[in-house]
């Protein structure tokens, strides 16, 4: 098993992720919200059984009643981009079909009925793209889903309805933040319909230099547009970035290597530790890494500690319930452990 | 050849460095600041010889003319504390005799026409004393010091008259600054006549937690009188600080931990650091190294490196003139270097 964060994906130096979701919805059941228990419980049991007992996907899915793991368990799947943060919520029946390498996660009674999401190291949103369509098309052979001549996919957010695809791309781009062009490139984002986020989705800042671009409109345009379109505007943002980071070192060197390799002092050193500092100090790092100024630590590693220095996989990696005081320390000592292995 | 700051003296733990230095003039010349080009000259000549031609000192003496030394040469004694910031004004001819172990320095033509001073490491006035004192009585047998049977050996400035002794010991006190204690110290200080002042003497601010407590009174009391006070008050001072990193320890471990950690992650890995940024770590590494915290690193290695990250010092490490910006770039480079050797 090798989960997207553990590998090096293209475009390494400036994209941590790329990832693609289908919003889609059964034809014969009512918007989520909307559902009965016995409803919600139908459209869990056909999905599920789409998938599980179908051979065609070539890959091996677990099927997790969200229901039936503890808050903490769910709170590490957000942490690690598995699922949305809604599918965290109590209430309603709600499951999850899980790829074993973790890259295809298939969400039942989120928003939607189904929200199939294909996540890849890199910048890859074609491979992205082409799973999510494969995955779709299974699905499509074992049930009927709502589905409009004029206006597509049916979705239970209107600016979802159409293709239901959203495709996103997360960059970390220190270097745009450090010269303050980051500003243009929101602008321009903006006016051409590209959503800009935090690390952490929808409503969450950009912590640790993060940030993820995804379309913002669903109709209209082809998936393989959409696709073709963001991971355009992510190439000339990666291109962007990459010019600055050389035109910062051009200018001086040594400013840039102070700042980098003081942070991986601090990150190495400290014994309290917030996540948020911890994201700060990490961008940095990350820049030391992806510049080859430092060379005995690997993107791979930085993603692994990005993860589970998380306040809930952090707890998995302790066993056990921390305070947020406690947390702090753990999360100093669990980075000074992954520093060194 | 073994500096007092490559040497590990007693209560070192809090103590850096006692210092015992008499002033005295010589009864046949006029004050320094009167004297001609050639009672000038002939001062120096006079001590020079009284040492250099003595066997009985028991110490290998060199003569150094401060007027043929470069003004980086001079500024690099001060800041090992060999000489007085005196001492490296030009305009007068000024000699030093510096003993090989670099313990006993004769300034000749100072403010007074002798500062004798004896320098070791930890709390040790009493042997700085008795070492001084035997340097006294060895000059004495060869020159006429002025002595009034009232007011006791002359000096130019009436507050070193009568023994012409300061004591002084420096002591790294940071856990009396962390609490505020420091407060009570300063208060307690005044009111007994001990004057305390920073790292580089008189005028210069507690740098790097550390402060030097010596007497202000050389009137009416024997020498020995003032070196056990200095002692006794002293001792004190270790106590209170010896009691508050304990209970900072005991309230909250990880905490001193982690400050004292971040310090030496910073100062390990910095590519650009201040001589006053240097220090303030410095406190904070050595407090780890006196609480035990650290165990890699020595307090002789920290003395090695408060020394030869000071401007001149620094410079003549590199072997060259240096501009600010170039001295921060290579002190950060000369640390790193010290702490892997």
């Amino acid at each position: 098993m090798s989960a997207w964060y553990y590998e090096r994906g293209p475009e390494s130096d400036v994209v941590i992720s790329s990832r693609v979701r289908l919003a889609r919805n059964l034809k014969d059941y009512p918007f989520p919200h909307r559902m009965s228990r016995q409803q919600e419980a139908e459209v869990v049991g056909i999905v599920r059984d789409s998938i599980l007992n179908n051979s065609k996907s070539g890959m091996e899915f677990t099927f997790i009643n969200m229901n039936e793991i503890s808050p903490l368990d769910r709170q590490a799947m957000v942490e690690k981009h598995l699922i949305s943060p809604e599918m965290t919520e109590s209430g309603s029946f709600r499951g999850l079909l899980l790829s074993s390498d973790e890259k295809v996660s298939i969400m039942i009674n989120e928003e939607d009925h189904l929200r199939i999401q294909c996540l890849y190291p890199g910048l890859n949103l074609a491979e992205a793209w082409q799973l999510c369509n494969s995955m779709d098309d299974l699905l499509e052979q074992k049930v009927e889903y709502a589905f409009d001549e004029r206006y597509g996919y049916l979705t239970c957010c209107p600016t979802n309805a159409g293709t239901g695809i959203r495709a996103s791309v997360m960059l970390h781009l220190p270097a745009l933040i450090m010269t303050g062009y980051i500003k243009n490139v929101l602008e321009v984002c903006a006016k051409i319909g590209i959503a800009v986020r935090g690390l952490y989705g929808e409503h969450s800042e950009a912590t640790g230099n993060m940030f993820q671009l995804s379309n913002q409109v669903t109709m209209g345009q082809s998936e393989q547009d959409i696709v073709e379109s963001i991971t355009g505007i992510a190439t000339q943002v990666i291109e962007q970035e990459r010019m600055l980071r050389k035109e910062l070192y051009r200018q001086n060197p040594i400013k840039i290597e102070d700042t980098i390799y003081r942070s991986l002092g601090v990150f190495s050193n400290a014994r309290i530790i917030s996540s948020e500092e911890s994201l700060k100090l990490l961008s940095d790092i990350r820049l030391g890494v992806e510049m080859g100024i430092i060379k005995d630590i690997t993107i791979e590693k930085l993603n692994e500690i990005m993860l589970k220095i998380q306040p809930a996989n952090l707890q998995k990696v302790c066993n056990r319930q921390l305070t947020p005081e406690e947390r702090d320390v753990q999360r100093a000592e669990l980075i000074r452990k992954l520093l060194t292995t």
